[in-house]
């Protein structure tokens, strides 16, 4: 045997590790493929063709993410294939505000050394959350960068873009004094929340990623990684009946109700109209968290907000029970500016 | 002063200093507007309306990158405005080679600690790229993860989506025996085999990021930031006169021609065609690199081939004159398996 010489392997990259998983890989994408779809995954790029027929003025709409620190949860539990269904429906919920339904998803994984078999449940996380919402996986990058993430650790992000007729945009502009809230719950902290949360379970109340909560019945695991679920097959058919949707990510209702509210308009919040979830009074209770903050860190359980017009609320309440999604009057817009009042 | 209770800022996030930096970010944003967007930063996710006038069949081309291990120069040098037009340049050549023109791009910035002035920096680059390209930074994410990126370091990902009509969509199928090979060289090592390239130099050479190369008259940092270019304006007017174009990235031109070449084709690159850059010979004698793991790592100088029939490659050369692009005949098609042959 010659000795071959340095080669890109030695520096820490392996092609075949990753050729391996990359197989894995392009059969998941294919359980994704939708009408759209034109190119293979081995093209330098995905090719779709988008449905714009009968759209008097299509409008792309476009949002990147992560899952951010509750990645970690992943790392410490050993669960990879949830992150990436967090990922997806986080983003399709993103545009969904907008009015938009999506068309396709690409994912950035970046990892220190492969592991063919983590990346692969990554990405099976992400193509469930791409089947489940009718969008394709339609392509991606996997870096291996080495001496860059901790051995076992990776960082994913996300990147969707969906379809709207121009004048099917939601923006909050037509908001008016007097609609209604209509809240949708949370299943679980979506992907908000986890350096203060971490923070509290690990370092204040010194527990460990596999030890029972017990005023929750659950283990830190599985609160940590409670899926971030999509409103999409919920709101689907109901877009046309609202004034504006918001998403209750970072900054919880405090800041992102603000964001689809019109000059001159305010929120008031009935903070008796639902139940705070238990994890998040256990979370105040041990963190000393004030409620002020928790309210502008957590979602508090309720993940999705539509304002809607009065009479517009029973049609929309309906609509929601035939897709057996729960919801709730939590509060009304007032004259105001773009605040959010909690009473 | 009362104890306010612990805060998610207690936690690691800096809510205050990220709002500043994306007050500067929302500056740069601004700056690569164009005549599609729609909406302002503020909502969930950006708007496009795409040009679709006068095309037969509009197809969507998307493409997601990062900029790998490239990134440890930028933060060994301190220099941060420079990676973003690599990643911005590397997504528009992905897309070009499919044929398409980019519409618009976003970003995922992901660090340890905020550091405004980094990250305005990082997107500094991105704009820049992205208004040189005349594409819209259209969004993005800027993920603050204590605990996750190590202080000062950050990790980049983009994604781009272009437009090109059905008809036009370049994929390889009309590429013959005989067609020939016009190489169109780098701009150094742009975004691939930095691995490599970084253990060479530092670990093997033992030099540091400012240390001068006496072979190549540049330093270390000039020669690892030399910023990855884009073929877009050089190419934009000519992509009806090809029959394939190959982005050469990672695998090199040995990986990356046979994406573009049908069942029954080969390619032949006639070595002596071009001179190999100083750099690539430094690396390969330094390091003890066999010249097939060179060709497979690095671009060796030739960051772009177009593949076209031979009675349009006057054409093609004299429209890349008129454009101030240099180019080489590198080699042509020839009968057999997807390969690369060099001679």
């Amino acid at each position: 045997m010659e000795k071959k010489g340095l080669t890109y392997r030695d520096a820490g990259v392996d092609i075949d590790a990753q050729d391996e998983a990359l197989r894995r890989i392009k059969e998941l994408v294919e359980s994704t493929r939708t009408a759209g779809v034109l190119a293979d995954l081995g093209s330098f790029g995905g090719l779709f063709r988008p449905p714009i027929e009968g759209l008097a003025e299509p409008v792309l709409v476009a949002s990147a993410d992560g899952v951010g620190t509750k990645l970690k949860a992943a790392f410490a539990s050993g669960i990879h294939d949830t992150v990436g269904r967090d990922l997806v429906n986080h983003c399709v919920n993103d545009i969904l505000v907008q009015g938009a339904r999506p068309l396709f998803f690409l994912d950035y994984v970046a990892t220190g050394r492969l592991e063919p078999g983590v990346l692969a449940s990554v990405v099976e996380g992400l193509a469930a959350g791409c089947r489940e919402n009718g969008c394709a996986l339609l392509g991606g990058e996997t870096a291996e960068m080495p001496g860059f993430y901790a051995d076992g650790e990776y960082d994913v992000a996300g990147f969707i873009v969906g379809l709207v007729d121009r004048g099917a945009v939601l923006d909050g502009s037509a908001v008016r004094e007097g609609d209604l809230l209509i809240g949708l719950p949370s299943s679980g902290m979506h992907t908000n929340g986890f350096s203060l949360a971490r923070k509290i379970l690990f370092e204040i109340a010194g527990l460990g990623i596999d030890d029972p909560i017990d005023e929750l019945g659950e283990t830190v695991g599985e609160v940590l990684l409670a899926e971030h679920k999509s409103y999409l097959p919920a709101l689907s058919g109901a877009l046309g009946r609202m004034h504006a949707l918001a998403h209750i990510t970072g900054g919880g209702l405090t800041d992102n109700l603000p964001r689809v509210l019109p000059d001159g308009c305010a929120v008031r919040i009935d903070r008796a109209a639902w139940e705070v979830p238990a994890l998040y009074r256990y979370l105040a209770t041990r963190g000393g968290v004030e409620e002020d903050e928790m309210f502008r860190t957590f979602n508090m359980g309720i993940g999705m907000v539509a304002i809607v017009a009065p009479d517009e609320a029973a049609a929309l309440e309906r609509h929601l029970d035939e897709q057996d999604e729960a919801h709730l009057r939590i509060g009304e817009v007032v004259s105001g500016d773009q605040e959010v009042r909690y009473v």
